[in-house]
């Protein structure tokens, strides 16, 4: 009586259990499109199959916070003491600004040296945090060089010590994404470009700096996705784990 | 006295009952952009038309409240008796995350053979439920293998028996939508490819993963619209009843 | 004492040989940006691998007579004894409109029944010929049905019969790409659309026939890339060897 | 002692008034981005300029009622006399589907024939009811022939007399818009193509219904803006009227 | 014992013989994608099929001179006294501005007033002239104002009076293509917007004018496809022959 | 207990002290992406820098009364004496149309002669009012000419004497730009046009007013990004300072 | 007896004699798409009309060399006395690179200041040339600063002297086009972005350096079409002569 | 007496000598758009400033070999001692398929391992080669693995070993840009995606496969510019010189 209503029931998700050992990192909850429910239900079955933590990205304020309630109510109940277990041992932080949940502690950086994340103005922060935190996670040192874009040059130069002490350094910015090709000029390590969706009219929603970025004048650029900050640390941190590949410690 | 407000009058569809004769299905409702009430009432023609069950596609989840409250309405009352049968015998139900509503019972299938629908990742599902609800609607058999994305290669490797044991696979995936590609070359059956709008940035809703597939380096593969799980569903059955062509049971 | 020119010597193919197996057909050598040495070389190595007959496609008429030349050349040398018995029994015969080599005879046709292939005006003939030719060669009984444009309706719809005759139509049309639409609500079978590069200034190369051709309103249409004759054949050929696959003989 | 707010006082607008001597049509208010009250005070002012009615394109719901409550209070004050005696002589009318909104009376028909306003789909009639109600409004008889898209052809070919009787038909159509080509094809008057935002994916808001209209292989076909109902009346309204040039009854 | 080259001998076009009746108009041959032979043969057909003069568009200088040798040669034989006669009483011309060849005499105006086509640059002048000469051959009295772009108003307010004097007119424009809007704006009759690909750099080969024309902030402008003279002739000539159809004099 | 919530405090911003030195005006808040709080707290960095008045643009009414609060709050508590100083001295003013906040008075103008805007309709407000009003608070005399669009051309030539006064005419128009051309066609004096995203469908949201004002016919226009009235005011007002640089009056 | 070949002898262009007095400097011509004889034609007739000097611009080596055989054979008749004379007190002057023509002598700078015209690459030099002499043709000093790429950020900030000096700076650039961001942050005077289409890939032609500048992060920049050096020159010329606007010397 | 021709004799370029200190690697010299003598004097430069070998990209085989005259003019004569003793000292060769031109000799790797060089198709290989030849150019051991595209999978999976040893893999592909993704799934190391121009109709010059590539379901995949095999080289290197830098053999 009344409208019959199925909401899906299938299997959602095949963890990858192995990418660990593939890959040098554990999977990544990509946030976006998965309710709270899939991504308590995907970390869970990760830090089961032994992940020490899990990242998630791109998850919104409200979903996380519903993303803790689902995690609490599993802990809370008897029916699954592992959950319940894990649950006490560790936390889950939500940092706002990079949209990023993190179930576990950061780890104790063990990278070959520091990143550098570069950004052209303050509303490219949220991108610059999502890197910044992601390679936190993932085990390295993060410099942090903040409102540093191209109208007022200077401001980037004054870094060029912390630049060029960089394995590699992630520049982040919108608009017409100029920093790119400046610090790509300025530094020999490799440099990888995020764009971001900052600007308006023209810019077209990132495109604009992705562009740019990937026309760039300074040799040794490589660009990512637009607003892409977690895909730059993660490849910022592959880089600067090139020579401890293997050991397995802070991942 | 106020403003004299004119709601439009004006007969607004003209139900294509030989369609099933001339396209071996009968005709699917596309839900967006109508309403409720004109929702409720092409069923009504064409089930009055005597099409066994219908199917409406793209009915977001208040709507589908809308339309049963229609239907029961019209099936209440005295004016139209025979809706009033046709609301006895026949249920409503809604699948909310394929958005599709079905008035009548799903047939027993009476394909040829068994279709498979592939989905990359978690977000990709709807699209996928889409396909394969559509798919059982026209008749079919289906196979999920779902969460087979090409970043861990060896997911999708595992399910090379069911993938070729299919009449026609369907390739649904978002981001670079590269499935369609391994997938391609895998099997020997046709391969529909449904981009998915699941992405960010350069994805473009769809448009990058849709390019994709239509580039495939495997040969076998062409291509339905950006989240057209219906379309190819639509497809998959055509050449999965191409034996039982004139048949009408099921249908 | 001049300039020292490296011309790349790299092993520049590995060709697929159990493709046949795997795909119910042999590897087709895609012309476009190899040389005439290329061609013939990879055509010998998949003969000599055991394929009957070896189709190139996109070569242009001056390239086609180099690979004439490259063929015979290994034919009448001593050197490679097999190359030479290959050429003796084997024809290499260029289809010029549409742009095929095929080393070899046409087999008989072993598929279920018949394709049809439609095309909607005089300039899209090139490419409704690579369809029309490829699905020959892999081992089809084709229709063709041409100049049926949808400016002149009453042309396409007096072709009714062997439109519903087919087991799949490919539909082949520029400009608007309109073809697709009216032929999909027309027949049961599945249709193939193919948009061609037939147009001059918002046909944008073939891009609006290819976008119509995705949004067609009739269900059923699903679309390869502009120009792309062969993957329509390849994919109809499939749909039309469901009932013979594991038989080898044609192919 | 808050924050001054400053609301702009500048004169906004310069209503052309012998633009129904130049262009043989008054002016017509396009209501979008104008709030409520600039959409009154310029039909105020047109009025008073001597148009005997005056048409608001693009208004929603909302937004008339609110264009109403300004009408009626200026037609309630004494401090505006000419304004209160115009709103008692002049009904102000909302066609809700078409969002159009008509100060005074429809005119009766003065053109030199019919016009005919054929849509494809029932998403299709906003835009085609702005197109009817729009000619209506310019004083020309209108016939209506809706859900005539071509995936069911005879429902297109069932009209071909009311086509033919037309002095021109306005073809208003979404996704692969390909109406307006089998319609260009079927009659000799002018044809002019209306492309409508219905559609997904890589319907691009329209822009591929655009894009084929343009690209029509049916000579006499041109086309309008996407949902530009108002701009194909107006120039459907301008043919129908040219043996009546000069003449200003009904207008 | 070379090659085997297969040069295409399908029937490449089926002419639609009863279009002058169906669409006041005969059957136009587009030049461009056909060879000399078939633009030849399909003149041939249609005037052996009573049409009294024939009309090919984008045909290159070379090209037409191919033709005519095509034309020639087979009038001069006695295989077909036929096309020998037709050759003997008709003229064949080549507007080489326009890339128009024209098969017989342009006839006299028959229409109902007159055309007049503006044309922004001096660079716009190939599309402008295939429009008015298509127009011409299509039975219209044309009237030519070049050189009229809007950054010299001046020039074209000068002409205001041939402006109003027109039935319809067709305005011709690249790079921003402002003169359709401008001219929108000084008319009541039709008028009909022809981007055409003048410009460089971000006009986009004509997508730039063709953009602004859709745009036109003046009401009763409608566009065609870029660079498409001959199809604005076409709809101006309908417009213009409305008073006059089922005549068929200068047809 | 409960999810930890990390709010970013990582200093955001960098503050140009010496752009107006370099610059000739002082650094300007770009409001769009930052909050209430950081347009506070950066205007009150730049005043206690020592800029006499700042400016904050694209602020939406409801941040705009955040900011006011933030404001206020910081001028009434003690621990920031100087903050409550200024914030005595110094009015906050919100432009609502124009979507400016000022704090501080504007200056009396001080460039070398008179600026001209002018807007072609009445939905271009906002964005030549945002240009108008930075003008002024950038030191210079400003004339607005509004709803001059080129579709009743005569109302444009009426301002020919405004136009001709000016050191710089912004131009700023939707739909299909022609403002710009026409324009720059009348004055000798540098354009620089300035697209809106009014319009709809093929408008792109400004991109078609942007191509077309890039492809002006007229020499002398140059153009911003799409809406940026601030932008074309800022080049406006340096044109306009030339022979004043180096002044610091009123800046 | 053979093909009759019309070549068009229509009047082609209504030179714009007025154009010094409205614009303050002559007309230009834009030599693409027009004929060596229409180039000459037109340039006579602006001498004759009283224009001191003539620049054409967008003129190949080749079409140079026409021209000025066109020019000199009118020179030798005598039956154009006029332009015989004019021929002898006027030099016909090519600059290859920069692809302009000019007939008469080069002015002598009467500008209020100095033109700076900066270039990133080696590649951006036509256009940074068509840029330099157009404005020396105008009547400007320029400063040329070639090579400054931000990619080697010292050799830009080596400039700054030169930089501030100038009363405008032309930035030219291609790829990324990060030039105009840097320049426009160092500069207080008027700066005008020229991208060019210098680059591959994702640089479209010189898409990605115009919207890159369209979205610099600097004020004070606005934009002009792609490898529209002229255009930069023009505009900056009319920035240059603000204070000397009515004199007339030098034009 | 004829056209005064002036070539330009601009100085084009500041060569950037102490790059190779800041950078790591000295200047190379980007050949399309320079002429065979600019490309001779700038390597002349370079080597003349120190650097041991010069890397010219993008030059046709034509220009190489007007590259090669230049030199060896200038090594001949006496006016230029240093450059003749140069030329005698090194060789130039050119490699064709990449389009390489290298004065001077490869160097010894000096890297920290060894680069991998996956390609997708054999139309890859001329981008494959220029980074592969690059990269050894710059220093390090470079494995290929060529014709590995993912419609044959096993192609791949064969080839783990050689992957996974790899300090960076290059993944070159065209068409959909499959290969990027599924190598980013199987390494731990950073993949640097080249997409290539490789495909025809949408693959739209390689914009499908940069897009595919940017959209990578797997983590630690950065891209570059369209066949810009240079630039991955370039950053792969630097990838594999991080333990090194500072280190200047072979360089």
């Amino acid at each position: 009586m009344g409208l019959e209503r199925v909401v899906a029931d299938t299997p959602f998700a095949r963890p990858d259990f192995d990418r660990a050992a593939r890959q040098g990192a554990g999977e990544v909850i990509y946030g976006e499109g998965k309710t709270a429910e899939q991504i308590a239900a995907i970390a869970r079955a990760l830090i089961e199959g032994g992940q020490p933590r899990v990242l998630a990205t791109r998850v919104e304020a409200e979903k996380a916070a519903a993303v803790d309630v689902c995690w609490a109510a599993e802990g809370d109940g008897p029916a699954s003491s592992l959950a319940a277990a894990l649950r006490q041992r560790m936390a889950v932080t939500y940092y706002e600004q990079a949209r990023l949940l993190v179930f576990g502690d950061m780890p104790a950086p063990d990278g070959d040296g520091v990143l550098c994340v570069a950004a052209a103005g303050t509303s490219d922060l949220p991108v610059a945090e999502e890197a910044a935190l992601a390679a936190q996670f993932l085990g390295n040192e993060v410099v942090r060089l903040y409102d540093v874009g191209v109208a007022g040059i200077h401001r980037l130069l004054d870094c060029a010590d912390e630049l060029n002490r960089a394995r590699c350094v992630i520049a982040v910015a919108g608009m017409e994404g100029a920093l790119a090709s400046v610090v790509g000029g300025l530094v020999s390590c490799p440099v990888i470009a995020v764009p971001t969706s900052v600007g308006y009219g023209a810019s077209f929603g990132g495109v604009t700096a992705l562009l740019a970025m990937l026309n760039s004048c300074a040799s040794g650029v490589s660009v990512v996705n637009i607003d892409n900050g977690f895909g730059a640390a993660f490849q910022a941190s592959a880089i600067n784990h090139l020579n401890t590949r293997g050991a397995t410690a802070g991942r």
